[in-house]
């Protein structure tokens, strides 16, 4: 089973991490720790080896990758030694890497635009004579995007596109429109718009291609829709959960944009009164720290009532490299989403709610019943 | 449905805090906050409601349940507003202390030690025309028992009782053995021997009464089992498990005795190799600090593996009123134990692993798992 | 030596902890933890006694001081044994509260409101045959006020007093002018803008009074001036300290509004730059978590660079009572102040920056060398 | 002013660290972040400069230099970049240590051993044309020595050393012996008996040799040293101070052994007490976790009442890499020392006190107070 993994944001942290990944998976200089697909539990469920995955995507920047993997491997997100030994690999992924789409240099109409990503995905996909090409965006996160009538109505949608004048959609949601055009499916690793338009949700129901969605699900977020649950198991009344974010690298520029941190921090803060049943309390920031580099540390505090009105604590630390985090998952969704495509499943693959912070196709934020769903769901594969 | 509470160590601070929190509810002073039995998904199960639940118990100190009852609404543990809406019920509830067990004070053999204890329970049951008397251990954590064969053989042990020159039996499992030969049902909130014995499993076995058990599960080991599946559905690897529990009260006193401690270190220590699949280190402190009062502070820290070697980083700090966790718990037991005797079920109660440390009759200690299978069981009474 | 302490804000938390506290020391039903005027080196300092302050103030509400007290001993400040203790002297150090100064109620022109203000103070000081009256600040921070040419100039100032159509001080600060008008101290305790305008700082030295201020260092800031010189002593380079502060009660609800926090944030953001000698990454944020009442709690992350750029890490979270806190410091400004005042002292009281976060007449941040300071400035009066 | 530093323990990793350092710092390729002695306020005191000091010493065990040095680098202490700059000079630094002594291993008198380790002292001097060697300890931690009279008496001890059926000292004493027969000044880094007894100090003072020591504080005792003075200084009683450390590598394993970490144990409880002017409830473990590698992570909760009895609490979590924290003090203590016997002085410098948890010659603690007389004394070399 042949499959393209097309990265949106090929040459970012996240992107380069998961081709480092994949290649030393292969080469056998690692192991797959960190990688759902591989647990015991999913050893019969039929998805792609490692070997039959091929790697490509779009980026706006042209760094070569194996200068982005130096600095990764300098800022500790895996060792010198696994990196030389997938170096010739990293060079024939990035010459698979074609330039991504920028409002700001982009000249012609929109439609033209995704015309030429799709037809990057499909001489991708000839190239490689693969069967399919799973897109997954993991480019910087944008500002949210205002709703717009043609994001509800898939001929207004396509007639905007057509006019040069015009920029009706957001990057992640051309390149969600340029995916399903080039019959991919498309997974929304970040909190972009991306497919979640009811348009390009539509047209991926009519191409019969399955998605599956939004926001990498990796750190403060996992621990709230694992620790939620246990205070609602218990009885115990939360009664204020604050949380503060404190992020280098690329991750943290973006998000030190006030414009585009809202993306984000609605993204996270939807899920908390879903998981309590109530709306709490909840302040919540993200800052950017250069220093810290590319690690993350989320500090929160859970202030809860028990029996008899006792108020009580809880707070946790979380330090973690967020691209060591995320590229696993990446991996992980590209297996089941082909999985899936190839099992005919097409709409939101709400199963995959497990792996995200503001699942498609799903009310459930419980971690281990998204476990429970997922580990179901493969086994019908 | 009549039921009986009989609390052994009924003056200690968890009992008492279930008798306040009890006449609490009853007189609609306080809400259901940390009783899992009030959750609505348990709505339909036929469980003793509040009004019908009768409190005795014994104990082997004298102070009136009163002074104790200031004593922590003094430290926090409820408000003194609360505690003088429920004053005369706690002289009702006191009246129906007895004398508990001490080998120290006791003379004459275990047998007849045994035989008073049950007479008392019965007593109590007639008195106030119970269904049924639900017999809970809240006393303080005894050192480990020696494996004696009597406590593998019914016939030996009860031979054995009859000896006034010897004390074959911890007084935890005189009083289980009390409470089985009085037709009551046992459960075990303390990490001490208690039912755990086989002569007493097959007793109840033979007397078709069910028990439960071992070690409520209120702070850092609830932590743990919520925490620890995170890690292994997400395939993370954990390293270690470090953690540091600081307490003050009775409790912190009685586990800052180096032998008694070691009842609470193994019943601890044994679930996490079980949640992760593999031992990993895990150094496990319990310090006496008396200044803390009632509260307990647990620290834990876990060192964990990604993708490609990454190391990475969670603490939590949790910090709490011991009583008011455990005393919810207590009631609950109760009810659900209670509803499983009246609907005739025996033996091990695995469904309620969900409170315990080291539950009896289940290896399963994932929470959200021990979650599904409580509603599940409290479903089927 | 009898003195006068008259609070701006007489009936907040900060002035009802202060009251409850001296009652209590004077009637010897607490002892002086956390009054640092009662340590053994200050012995043979000329403060006045406990016996010799007498309490009055301002304040712009007019809850009872008692039921003021009542909530505090619920949040658990202070218990409701010490209140009881104490209720009398309550009740008569409310008969000396009269109505704060507050532009949207005030009619006529600030001049009046001050002389109105003024003579609250003198015919207190009468009244009790009172040799000197300190006035603290302890009401709510204001926002930051837009900087005028009559700050500079007292002329220009008392010219614009006069004016019944403007307003050209925020409350702290024409609070400041009428205690000096009325001979007395002025202690700002906030970090409002009270006596920093250099008209009021001029009319201060020209009247021979001493003043001290501003923003009381209670918390996150006390620690931050403990901790920055061990990184310098110890050559230590800290590239990031990133703060998180949740608040609750009136003073969460006050620096909720963004434009109040601001003084806060400004105030508190100040020392850091010049503890570290270089401006480091420092996002700070305070919020409004009333569920946590009285308690407040501050998380401090700093990230910092060792020997040959090992990166390393130190992390505080600090719990307290902020009332708990600011009040004995409030009574040791009292006795200090008064001293000095005594002492012919005139212009800001450098050596009380050991109190403060932005401290008035002084540059020197570090805790140590602050306390080397006010020891050594004590010994002299 | 050409210098030896002698290492005790040579190949460890303070000592490794510490080499690679200098290496690096006189190369250019690092910067003296951490290096105390290069801080702009002890510019004028006449210290060794970087090029004049050589590095030799003793070990057990032979893993060559570089072999740990690149442990050391892939462990994160410093960068393979720096290491690759300095690898010519450790080759150096490698050919000038020498056998340790082991009592196991030794073969003879106990005098026979100390005068060969000082004779290796002598020779690297001479062949290095050294004005002085001082001499630093940063062996393995030992377990506690019982005290002999022969401890006391030079007399008794010389004859028992030339007894070869005795060991009437332990590894680190001999070798504070064997440094001042070569005309040494005796740094103790470790918390071993060292130079701590009364003969060893007395032939100290006799051949007018100056010492320091013990027990380098680099983490939780520095923080301590640091935040008790803010407690007294603010009349906040501490009410207890629990304390957790988790260690990985050699230090770890060694200090997992339960005799020897009572030394470190010892050391670091001493202080707290003298700190806070009385014994508080101080529970504190150190814990071997091997998965941490090189570094150490240690956990404080500090108790601790303030006005009105009221209950706060502090904690922090500092996560440091052992090797990089000591390094730079091994080097300061050098140079302090070198040049206090240039200027001749002689027995405990109990100005170094800054840099030890259990200071010789002082019972000065409080860290900011420790800074004050370092730099008061340096200012008289």
């Amino acid at each position: 089973m042949r499959t393209g993994l097309w990265l949106v944001g090929a040459r970012g942290s996240v992107a380069t991490t998961a081709a480092v990944g994949l290649l030393a998976l292969r080469a056998g200089v690692a192991g797959p720790t960190g990688c759902v697909s591989e647990l015991p539990a999913f050893a019969s469920v039929p998805l792609p080896a490692w070997d039959d995955i091929v790697l490509g995507g779009h980026d706006i920047v042209h760094t070569p990758l194996e200068k982005r993997a130096d600095q990764l491997a300098d800022a500790g997100v895996f060792s010198h030694a696994v990196l030389s030994a997938v170096r010739p690999g990293l060079t024939s992924v990035d010459a698979e890497i074609r330039d991504g789409y920028h409002p700001a240099t982009h000249t012609g109409s929109q439609a033209s635009a995704g015309k030429r990503l799709s037809e990057d995905i499909r001489s991708f996909a000839t190239r490689h004579n693969l069967e399919r090409v799973v897109v997954v965006n993991v480019s910087s996160t944008e500002a949210p995007t205002p709703e717009l009538p043609e994001h509800a109505d898939l001929g207004l949608l396509e007639a905007a596109l057509e006019d040069p004048a015009r920029a009706v959609l957001p990057p992640s949601s051309l390149m969600a429109y340029a995916a399903l055009r080039a019959g991919s499916p498309y997974v929304e690793f970040t909190p972009s718009a991306g497919i979640s338009m009811s348009a390009l949700r539509g047209l991926a129901a009519d191409l019969g291609l399955p998605y599956a969605g939004s926001d990498g699900k990796t750190g403060e977020t996992l621990l709230r829709t694992v620790l939620a649950p246990m205070f609602t198991s218990r009885a115990l009344r939360v009664r204020s959960w604050s949380g503060t974010n404190l992020l280098g690298g690329g991750d943290g520029e973006t998000l030190g944009d006030p414009t585009k941190v809202n993306s984000k921090l609605e993204s996270k803060g939807r899920g908390l009164a879903a998981l309590l049943g109530e709306e709490v309390t909840a302040p919540l920031h993200i800052d950017n720290v250069p220093d810290l580099g590319e690690t993350k540390t989320a500090w929160d505090n859970v202030s809860f009532e028990g029996f008899l009105g006792a108020r009580m604590n809880l707070q946790f630390t979380w330090t973690g490299y967020d691209s060591a985090l995320a590229a696993p998952l990446v991996l992980d969704l590209a297996r089941f989403t082909a999985a899936a495509h190839a099992a005919g499943q097409s709409g939101p693959l709400s199963a995959l709610g497990f792996f995200f912070k503001d699942p498609m196709g799903s009310d459930e934020h419980r971690f281990a019943e998204q476990t429970r769903l997922l580990h179901e769901w493969a086994g019908t594969l």
